[in-house]
């Protein structure tokens, strides 16, 4: 398991990515994902520069874009990312019953992806 | 290359299967991804009813759902199915700017997902 | 897409690996993989080593033992790999129904493996 | 961690799927699985259902079903699904010997899985 | 497949970082990889500037640079990635027995994580 | 997770494997990796044998082949893979800042797979 760096032990480089980030969200401590991201601080800027600039409202808006954030990162297996995509969905307004509803797609995009992979079904004139 | 099998070549099994796919969704031939199912008929239909069940409108609309699919299915890196969920979801009203973000969003999903997976972050309390 | 080296332009090396994979399996010339592998002789000769142990007969029969080789391939998502091993499994008596029915396996486990790694199921004590 | 549905904390709805698990399998409470999938009552039917027509006799076996069913979690890497569908192929008559064949099959795949798509293997005709 | 954004149809937003790419690194066209992604502007800009800052040289000379983006790449199941990052390492100077030895080492690597991942390795305490 | 064999309850046939790792490696006991291969003893000696080969020195040094292994595991997602590699590439000379670097390397590439696979880039004349 990585090692997490906390506010006060941090360099007044990863501060400032912090400082961005709580300010930015609103949230009086950064996630364990920017702690341990802090290991290699230009990688930690960079990403929090295009995450931002990712998650920023455009033309939809943030709950869609925190539940197709969610929807890709079950469909990768990341346990982190499924955890706190859910958390960030749930506070811009998911349901349960959204949540059912996104799980039941997973499921069936899991099991049609398969099928049709295995099956190498050539792609529809229709569809290029 | 898996083998299609045609309307006119298929069992009345088959046939109701795909007539039941033409009049949900209002067209007149089926993809090839069913075409291709139909070799193993009980699959096709069971399939085919998952499906209508779990796109079928409800606490989220069908174009968030669509974009749900492609972006469970572009993680998992299914050929086929992004190509066929990126037609229904513009059928059902996608935009180009729509498809950029959701884009943009894949990507940087991929990027902290494997940085997630990579770190080992321990899931924060307030995620549980 | 890889360049293959064929038998009359192979090295001896090469060709002693060539002919010990043709008169194991009794054909009169190697599948493309291996004429791909060739490009790297050592690796070339170890995984046909390992790959004749571990495919001989044991406590599997070599029936079992391909379809589950193809299980894996389809779940990895490997076109060639799904391709070869479908034909080496019906080579040696998986019939159309039996391939339906793996087919169908193949698409659950998905989605279960999907629903199970999203839900972060904790393994049951049975199970330990 | 997901939340788990116990038997008796359950709406009749999912006590009906839970009831119908039990019946069928000839045990006396149901896995985790089932009680994580219970936060979707939809979901968990409609799974169900699913998984006890595919599972059910055919033309393959119950082993072998179930062996095919952990290659592909293994495959797919799903710890949950490992778990669980060894515990299913043990019971259903895999042995050791069988199992570490299966372990075998599975790192062979993989790695062959890898170099077949980092080469770009061309489809041998023969396979068409 | 995506249709691609040639320089002379290419907005000026494009074309200044076509212009970038193909000063950075010395050549008279992009790559397809960016003709491609220049359906979203901003993902293109972003994902350029990333890269550039990524793959400059570092603590890691540019051919180790390229040979680990290859490894990961492969990996990941990406044949265009694959086939653009052989070239590149080619290009810094990667022999045939190099690429020989990555190749085993993706074979190797993949063989393991799957046993590995299978069996439920408990992480050993010295590598915490 | 999985059970582990240790020394002193090893048959002789997993004892000369251990002790053929512990005197090739210079360590007075093998990782957890292998006494969990060891409950099916031909596939431990096959790893083994294998590994040994794959990671002797060769055209590329014993730090780059290291950290070789750890992009293609990270990139995989095997967390014990992860952890055993990060301990052999520091063994090696790994630095901070090489991990580091490499760490942003695996990120960028998760990323523009996923956006290569999603557009579905068709591959340059150049790279043939």
């Amino acid at each position: 398991m990585s090692s997490l760096v906390q506010y006060a032990d941090a360099s007044p480089e990863v501060r400032a990515v912090y400082d961005d980030i709580m300010a930015t969200r609103g949230v009086a401590d950064v996630n364990n994902f920017w702690k341990a991201l802090a290991v290699h601080p230009p990688t930690l800027a960079r990403t929090w520069e295009s995450l931002r600039q990712v998650m920023a409202p455009g033309a939809l808006d943030p709950l869609t874009k925190e539940m197709l954030y969610l929807a890709a990162s079950a469909a990768a297996g990341c346990e982190y990312c499924v955890a706190s995509h859910t958390a960030a969905a749930k506070a811009r307004g998911m349901t349960g019953a959204m949540h059912g509803e996104l799980l039941a797609i997973l499921g069936m995009a899991a099991e049609t992806n398969r099928l049709a992979e295995t099956l190498r079904v050539p792609v529809d004139d229709a569809f290029r």
